[in-house]
């Protein structure tokens, strides 16, 4: 084992980590949000664009994407759901039809009003001549355009359940933006589905979540519970959402996705009917579920360390990455042509179920910086390959989660066919170690035990005048008598002013329960309270 | 082997056909739109939306294009390209810069000009007070926004080349639509790449249309013509546009994909330079290159037949669909329990590259009509299963391509063993049919020999009375001195008055040349002469 040191073209990003680092492992919000800045920028994940609240997604970050894409893919087709593709333009009419709907979607959506642009006076401008009768919007969602497609498909109960899934792309207009978490064009799938009852149809919306769960645990390596958001945190229109919660490395909560139950609401409003086997028309119960680019922070938010990203390998674009070092000189050749052979040996292989994807990475820079921006992205392994490997038919190495050894860097050396026949069970046991590290660190900070909204707010330790705290506090469980209507509007606005929110009533629930925190009544269940993204 | 009648639910269709099957075999464009819009309808591809313009892209159709996508992502991963992501919305400012560009695209695009909704007079409206500063255009196409980045992504040599691609859905204003071949918003991939001088450039437009040359012919099962577009049919900006050419069965001209030479006009407008090896400032040379989901409109096209869409195997969604006779009887489990092994076995075996893809059809549908529906839709195998198949364990299925001996349906029983053994066989079979037979068409249909207007007005037959024509004529292949500006302008609308178009100056041609069919001066190249889509 050699241990290297890190070179100098990482002094400028290490000044920047020796600021942050106590941020991370502390969570302290102040400086979290320039660390995930800085791993978002140093990953090469993304930037912002001159389009005001819109993000480029770069090709590393677009890799993660098509990686969760995959899997997520696989896991809606094989719970019976196709794929189809509907208009991203939406008639303000249809928006219109559901109070609710348009009363939570109204208020930011990008709208378009006309059809060409001419050369005026020497500018160019929106056409005149040229606007719409009706404007159009570009769909925050597709309940409305998709629940119309639904009225004219569905007749009979031979047609139920419909069951479709789309990935696109939807804009909800933001003012304060932050990549992958807040933008106002992101990209998403939404299932959209329709049953002949009830029970169905949450059956469908809690199989939905529980798709979510999975796909967050095994593929992302993030850690989450499940359970049913409180009435004030619901999708507009829909009569329950369930979301899975998520706790980031500041102890804030980020929503990683929602299952919406919606009723007959849309279905009356969009006369999505079928004769049932009575002969007789009844209104379809529907279900709406997505799941968007924004898990691509939660990734950052859950996985990084001070170095840049770790990527837990399921949806690490490229698992393993091998630099060749090389000098301009004659003793290239045979290590490009070692490494060419390493690469297809790895690439027979197959680990988390898909084959291993291995990059041999030939840009005309040192070998040392490409390390290192490997590192910043988180590969999982990283193989720097010199003539004295070729030669001793070895591959050197780092494990992006055991990278150091004390203060220095670990570099392995292993003979060439131990690393190829060891490489499925490293990634596996990355994927593995990371999830572990996540879910430590959710069950240790899940605070119980407080009873008074008094506590609470001592807890959390947040005046107005604080803004968001500074120390890591993770979340807090209570016991709460479900308060609904303007009773829970008031606890809203009591928990807003202290920068806190109501994240969802966990799956598993215990038996009995104490009184309420905000109204002292007795308690009917226990609900998560967190600081949230 | 058994022969089975066409059953009652398959009448209406059946009546529709006999008027439209004489159509299509001879390419009578009278009626060939409508056969066009019943394969899609009946094939259940995509449906119009209600927003004008607009389509729904429905399972099976989308199925098709997830095919598609997935074969041509990989020739375009192959040679070299990542994939990223850039925003859907350009400042107005962006598409202004290029002149030829925004005379190209001004005319047809989305205008955003408002942020947020609001209820005035009871009616849901643009707020007023959230007007944009600087509208924003939905993309048509995406040189100037990825432009934009370059030049910010791009400083030294050790740069170039940049080699990015994006799936993404585009909007280009139509008042006349037609599924899949013209609607307002559809889906598509556009590569953009920036090299360092003009030879590379030149190279990489090259290969990019041998790519869409490749998938066209072998995923698609579509024969092409490539070659370089005519001065007035290029994109606007380029400096050089090549496309690829496919004869439909109406004998019309579709253009497949296109590939774009820009030389340094983006470039220029865009300030995307780089310090080459000598420590000098120099502008890049950009290309850009699209195929489009107009390509499903042209896989019906090009492989329908008076039952339905015939798929190519490579891109079919199923494969292989399995119906079992189910009577809701106790006779029902075996079958059912046969089947599913069938499935088993069939998707263990590898055809084209691929995992083969099996449906089993368990819908509460009659199993006559389910066959019917799938012929539409162009399974390539149909197998039907009943308990006599399962008992004598063996298969009886129709295959797409042979789908009738003399007016009967030609139905095959083989033992399951033998038929899962042969299905990769049979598919790669089909594969090399379709193609074959569309070649063929091609080949027997491009008429060289004409060598003056009037005789090629003749020879389409078309005044301006009779409108397109209704007989399959397909194309003309004749010498041209290449005329430019004024000179070409006016080639130009001559063709158009009698419904004609310049596609492409084929890649072979001929040592030496005749005179022009237009100026009568020496011919310098061979051009093809078509109606085209």
């Amino acid at each position: 084992m050699s241990l290297l040191k890190r070179p100098a073209v990482r002094e400028q990003f290490d000044e920047m980590q020796r600021a942050l680092s106590v941020s991370r492992s502390t969570g302290n919000r102040s400086t979290f949000p320039q660390w995930y800045q800085a791993i978002v920028r140093e990953a090469d994940l993304a930037e912002p664009s001159p389009v005001r609240g819109s993000m480029i997604i770069k090709p590393w970050g677009y890799g993660i994407w098509e990686e969760m894409q995959r899997d997520l893919d696989r896991r809606i087709k094989e719970t019976g759901h196709e794929n189809c593709y509907f208009p991203l333009f939406i008639p303000i009419s249809f928006i219109a039809k559901e109070a609710q709907h348009v009363e939570g979607f109204a208020k930011e959506m990008a709208v378009v009003t006309h059809h060409r642009l001419k050369t005026i006076k020497g500018k160019l401008v929106p056409d005149p001549d040229a606007e719409l009768e009706e404007p159009l919007i570009v769909r925050p969602t597709s309940e409305t355009i998709i629940g119309d497609a639904f009225s004219r498909w569905i007749k009979s109960y031979r047609d139920l359940p419909v069951l479709i899934n789309q990935w696109a792309n939807v804009v909800r207009w933001e003012m304060r933006t932050r990549l992958f978490l807040r933008t106002s064009e992101f990209l998403w799938q939404e299932g959209h589905t329709a049953h002949a009852d009830a029970a169905s149809a949450l059956e469908e919306t809690k199989r939905m979540l529980d798709v979510y769960r999975d796909f967050s645990e095994e593929a992302l390596a993030i850690p989450v519970i499940a359970g049913e958001k409180p009435e004030n945190e619901r999708f507009p229109g829909a009569v329950s959402t369930l979301s899975i919660e998520a706790m980031m490395q500041d102890g804030k909560a980020l929503q990683a996705g929602t299952s919406h139950y919606l009723g007959e609401n849309f279905a009356r409003v969009q006369n999505i009917r079928f004769q049932n086997d009575a002969g007789e028309l009844a209104f379809c119960h529907t279900t709406s579920w997505g799941l968007t680019t924004r898990m691509i922070g939660a990734v950052v938010m859950s996985h990084g360390d001070d170095d840049g990203l770790r990527l837990p390998p399921a949806i690490a674009p490229r698992q393993i990455v091998i630099v060749p070092m090389l000098r301009d000189r004659p003793e290239d050749a045979p290590v490009l042509e070692y490494c060419h052979r390493l690469v297809a040996e790895l690439l027979s292989k197959t680990a988390l179920g898909n084959r291993v994807r291995v990059l041999l990475d030939i840009k005309p820079l040192k070998s040392a910086e490409k390390r290192w921006n490997w590192v910043r992205r988180g590969a999982p392994i990283i193989a720097e390959i010199g003539p004295r490997d070729a030669s001793a038919d070895q591959v050197t190495f780092l494990r992006r989660d055991e990278l150091y050894d004390g203060e220095k860097i670990r570099s392995r050396a292993v003979s060439r066919e131990s690393f190829v026949a060891s490489v499925p069970q490293m990634l596996e046991q990355m994927q593995k170690r990371l999830f572990q590290e996540a879910k430590d660190r959710l069950d240790a900070n899940v605070v119980t035990g407080i009873r008074t909204f008094e506590d609470l707010k001592e807890y959390f330790g947040a005046g107005v005048e604080e803004d968001e705290g500074s120390e890591f506090k993770g979340w807090v469980r209570a016991t709460w008598s479900r308060p609904s209507g303007v009773a829970l509007d008031k606890v809203d606005a009591q928990l807003k002013a202290i920068k806190l929110t109501l994240r969802n009533v966990p799956d598993t629930q215990p038996k009995s329960f104490g009184s309420c925190l905000f109204t002292g009544k007795p308690g009917v269940e226990e609900i998560l309270i967190a600081r949230a993204y």
